[in-house]
Order: structure tokens, then sequence, then C-alpha cells
């Protein structure tokens, strides 16, 4: 599959925190460099993550905001 | 200044594509690892975006999807 | 690939609008009902959008609003 | 009322699932093909949603990604 | 018309900027303070938005961040 | 900090309610004029957000959809 999300930052699943609805994944997707995703709870279980799996951040360019200081 | 978002991720401006109304900008956050940004163009120019620059990456957590090979 | 959004709804591209910057696609995901997408020209060039392909439209639970009359 | 999003599809709500926070509400859009969206409690209980009710979809253009197999 | 987002703010189009594919419009919801919305020209055109018109800007509480200096 | 998103909408904090993963805050932005927004518990926490504490609530341009009567 193949989608039209430009940003598919390829990383390691350091983390899955289950809420009673959501849950919180850390991904590791370089050395030190880490995202967190929240997805639903449904989601996360359908996907079966849990530590030390490989997976992928996947962010549509116009949801990423540039700040400086 | 201090923002809700869970996500911010340090990196340097690699590339900025001037469209008519948006700009593409292309920020390494890692050695080989990059997000791509579409803001608007005046949004670019307030902040005089320019290669090289130190910026930060700011994603919501819930803009953030997780998928599997 | 497998991918965290909740709703992917298969279907035919019936139109590709290209713009500048963006690509419109129209997409019939059953007989009569249609979804519009707006992704970046160069997504819909990589994946190669055309009238008639299958493909499906994503879209992630938290980003779909009900309205009533 | 008129709203700017281009997507509203029409629908009937299938099931609601009432969480502490968000409420889960599947609409049939079409015989066989369903929409989920997550909503607050509170958004839910305003419009008084339950099985059977006719509801429009609402998506903003830019919310919807594409995918191929 | 009822919508799940929770916020509809009422206001007074100050400003509309036509692009080639969006448009831009400046919306004075309290004195002297505005929203920038962008939306597509089509649904511009659809709202016949012009200057001094009665608008809400919607937006859904999960998009709204915040930010402390 | 500068970020690229459009609205910054200066205000004060009415009221915080704390769920068991999100967090809804009120914000008063101009004279009986509110934005509420849900952001994650740890960013409210991180944020020290409490009654009377002066805030920007910060929307994308793109996530603002327009309506009208």
């Amino acid at each position: 599959m193949q989608i039209s999300a430009r940003n598919g930052l390829k990383g390691t699943v350091k983390k899955v925190e289950i809420g009673s609805v959501n849950t919180e994944v850390t991904i590791e997707i370089a050395n030190g460099v880490e995202v967190t995703a929240i997805i639903t709870k449904s989601s996360a279980d359908n996907l079966k993550l849990s530590e030390g799996k490989e997976v992928y951040a996947i962010i549509k360019a116009t949801d990423v905001m540039i700040a400086i200081d």
C-alpha cells in the first residue's frame, strides 16, 4: 500500500501506554529522536503494537507546523 | 513560548520551495531523516525561513498515524 | 501496509483536477456517493492517479464531524 | 446552515459507543459502507445521536488521504 | 443544521483574498479580534462570501492548541 | 518562539476540566467570546494551566471552516 501523506518516518516502538479509548505510542525515528502518536485503542490492537516493533509514523505535510526560537 | 503540541522536532531547513500561496519546507531532523511541511507563504515569510536555519517541526500527537508493513 | 486511521473507503477515481500545488481528486465510494480529496500534486503524481483507478479514501475518525438538519 | 467543508455524506447512525470523554459513532453512508467518527461526548449529547438517526458525516477535503494497493 | 465541532464563533467577514485554489478569509469575531481561515475557492464561491457578511468560524476543539509565553 | 500557525488568539483560561487522558480548556478571547480546546492531560500539566492564566489559542488557518446560516 502507498499513501498520499508526505511523511513516512520509519522507527521502532519504544513505549505503548494504553488508555480507555486512546493509546499513546512513542516511536524512536532516529537515535534519541522520538515522535509521540495518539491513536485509538482499537487501531493499536489491530496493528498489534508492542515495544520493539518496526513501524512508520505517517504525517501529512499540512499537519506539520514550523516554529523558530 | 511553550505549546501544547506534543512533538517539537529540532532540525535544519534543507529546502524551501515557494508556491503562490503555500510554501513547502524540508527539514532535516536527524542524519538522513527529513520532514516535509506545507505552510502558507505569508507564514514562511514571517519566519524568514531559508536553507540552514534552525527550526522546530511542531506536530500534534493526534496528527501522527501509525502504519506497519 | 496497514494504517491506524479508522476509515478506509474503497472507491474509484472519477475526476482528477491538477492545480499548481494541489490536486483535487473525486472518488466514487458507492453508487452516487462521492468523496473529494485534496492532496499535493507530487503525491498525486507518485500514486499515478487517473480516472478509473481503484483507490482507498483514508480518513481518521477524529477528522469526521457529524451534523444534523 | 451551510459549511465550507467539501464532503457532507448523508447517512444513518448504526452504533453509538459512549466513552468517558469521547463517543464513537458508526454511520452507514451507503449499503454496507460505513464511516466511523469520534466526537466529544458533549457534542454527541447535544446532537441527541442514537441508532437510526439521519445525520451527515462532514469531512474537509484536505483531511482525506488517498492510498493505493 | 447543527454540527459536532465545539467552536462556532460568530463574526463578520473583513477580507476575502482569492487565490487560484484556496481563498483566505479574515473574520472579525470581536472588536479587534480576527480569525483567518483558508478554505477552497469553490467553497468560498458556494458560500458567496464577501466583506460584511455574517458568518461563523467553525473549529474543532482538538484543533485548538494552547501556548503560553 | 514564533510559529507558522496563522491564528494566535490571546485569552484567559476560564475553566479546566481534567479527564483521564485529555483535558478540556475553556479560554475567553474577548468579552463573552470563548474558545474550547481539548489537549492531552500531560500537555495541560506541562503548561500548568489554571483559571485566570493568560494563554494563546493557536489555530491553523486550514483548520478553520466557515458556515453561514
